[in-house]
């Protein structure tokens, strides 16, 4: 056996994902306190840990709703007694077979950000599902611009017309607050995003349709804004683990990161302070963050201790990957501080992504967590 | 029943890893082929693909010895019948253990780049196993510096003592070259490779060290280069499938790429002519090449037809990813040929990681293959 830093009581021997549950935990109660005080209703995003043993923390904080981002995931979900999903990515009508099964078995809430995935409901969907409007209020990636009237009024319309899609009201996501870079930029994202999402609602008030609920859900605005009574629910997913990506926007303090995984040392470069370490892109993935002279930074370090793992260590971070490998850069102090052999802690860049690789999970107590394949 | 392109014979309802098995087994035969002719043994890395059943591709092209990047995966092909794997990463001394009993069964061969690796095998490696010395020419991955004398002659002084580690020769990986950007830059770096790996076996002969063998492997040196007789072994991976990180270094064509990502299109949006498909960061991976504006793209997009996937379409490509996501950019002719409910095929950027992220694989006759998990 290899001797190994006594204050760290897990067996590791290749890349693993440590989850400390304490802080996951933590962060459920803030989320599910901070939308009990608003008034609103707290629909975690379960796409960032896809485990249903995660799944009863929520519930333990009261959670019954969800939000998902595949139907492969609410029926995962559906299974371990989850009974109201909202799967939120625009219909894939390819899968209508699919959300017929669990459209009859659950509450499910489908996204449409097109009149043709409406009129293909309209014909295809056998049973009753909730349907909210995907809109887009400045992040580009899906859902129907705020100000295109002529878009979402038409669509709203004819799901106001249809018997068994029953229009809950519009949905966004502010994924464009992961380029803001203080809490004074997630703030103005949030107003800005509740003007729109307003915008539309008015709109739709004066096409006589009544009764649009409000769904948001990013995590650093929902980590940053403590008042969601404007809107109806708020879908944050990454909060559960954050990461150096949210510790980089300032949603997070580096206390709140849940997850880290622990890498083997298996290389020492003293010419360039640079460490070797088993853990590469099919553990960590390759998302990054960019610093200002234009590096990329694909996690941290922190070496385990008896509390998972101590501070993150300064001018140390792994600053390139391959499939397997990851390479630190590191100072001279700390590079003589570790030894070939050692574990060193990677806090994860974007632990949605990690989680998603890593697939199964283990806490400082041992208890292993599996997640959705 | 959803209407799909009749050309397309597989039923497609989200993303599905396509694998031309033509253009696969073409490109092990091309470099099968070159490996023979060299007089070099073809010692292909397997973790491109991590499959039993495209291992038995290359078994009917001669090959018996195999690379791999893990440990796991060295067990996991063992039990498939490979009887000679080289663990392409330095030796994971936390590993001892698999180690010695894999080590048991089958020729192993081990990589070292430390005099501490080597007296740790020394003293707990309990079978004979070959062993490498990591050789760095020019990547700054892993290995020690071609030129560090100071560094490997004591390494392999130390191998030649150990009645059970068998000194094999030198082993380098070439990854630098994918920065090149043209088969001149490609075969530069090759004759840069052979200087310094030969410089290193002149070395170590004036030691009294003979019989070093040479062993190299990077896809687009191995691709470029025809005649390898300087070396002993070629170990590429990636040839088995290319993708577009490849076509843009030079070292495929279009019609060598052997693998794409099916996905379903969910939405449009005329005002940018982008289409919003099924198949984001956890199906694809977030490896992208770089633009010389500095934009980034995640995949190129075909269509699909009756021999697995057209050519590529011009103008077009996957220009964002999220968790589930992806963002393909096109002009408005191409946007206005394309419908919600169509597939788009994905040439990924890097088709290890995606390989990697599906794990299921299925040839156009509708053949499973499955992947290591």
């Amino acid at each position: 056996m290899v001797k190994r830093k006594k204050s760290f009581s897990l067996h590791i021997e290749k890349p693993t994902f440590i989850v400390n549950r304490e802080r996951a935990i933590k962060n459920i109660a803030r989320m599910a306190d901070k939308a009990q005080k608003s008034g609103v209703l707290f629909r975690p995003h379960f796409k960032t840990h896809k485990s249903t043993r995660i799944g009863e923390w929520f519930r333990n904080h009261g959670v019954e709703c969800i939000t998902v981002s595949s139907v492969d995931m609410a029926i995962y979900f559906s299974k371990n007694g989850w009974r109201d999903i909202t799967v939120a990515f625009p219909v894939n009508i390819l899968e209508i077979e699919k959300i017929n099964k669990i459209a009859q078995k659950i509450t499910l809430n489908l996204l449409v950000e097109s009149k043709e995935t409406v009129l293909f409901l309209k014909e295809n969907l056998k049973s009753r599902a909730n349907v909210w409007i995907k809109i887009d209020v400045g992040y580009q990636r899906a859902g129907i611009s705020w100000d295109n009237f002529n878009a979402f009024v038409p669509i709203s319309r004819e799901l106001s017309k249809a018997a068994h899609l029953s229009f809950q009201g519009i949905l966004t996501y502010s994924g464009h607050s992961y380029n803001a870079k203080s809490k004074k930029e997630i703030i103005e994202i949030y107003i800005d995003t509740l003007f729109k999402m307003k915008e539309v609602q008015k709109r739709l008030k004066q096409e006589n349709i009544q009764e649009v609920k409000l769904s948001v859900g990013d995590t650093p605005v929902c980590s940053i804004i403590d008042d969601f009574s404007d809107v109806d629910e708020i879908r944050p997913g990454n909060f559960v683990f954050y990461d150096i990506m949210q510790l980089d926007i300032g949603s997070c303090t580096e206390e709140d990161i849940a997850v880290s995984v622990a890498c083997p040392v298996v290389a020492k470069h003293e010419e360039r302070n640079e460490i070797v370490v088993y853990g590469g892109a099919v553990h960590l993935s390759k998302d990054s963050i960019v610093q200002k002279d234009g590096a990329r930074i694909f996690g941290y370090i922190a070496f385990p201790d008896k509390n998972c793992w101590g501070p993150l260590i300064k001018n140390s971070y792994v600053s390139y990957l391959s499939q397997e490998h990851g390479i630190v850069k590191t100072d001279r102090k700390t590079f003589d501080r570790i030894k070939v052999g050692d574990i060193l802690m990677v806090l994860p860049v974007h632990s949605c992504l990690t989680a998603d690789l890593m697939k199964r999970y283990i806490t400082l107590d041992g208890e292993i967590i599996e997640a959705a394949a």
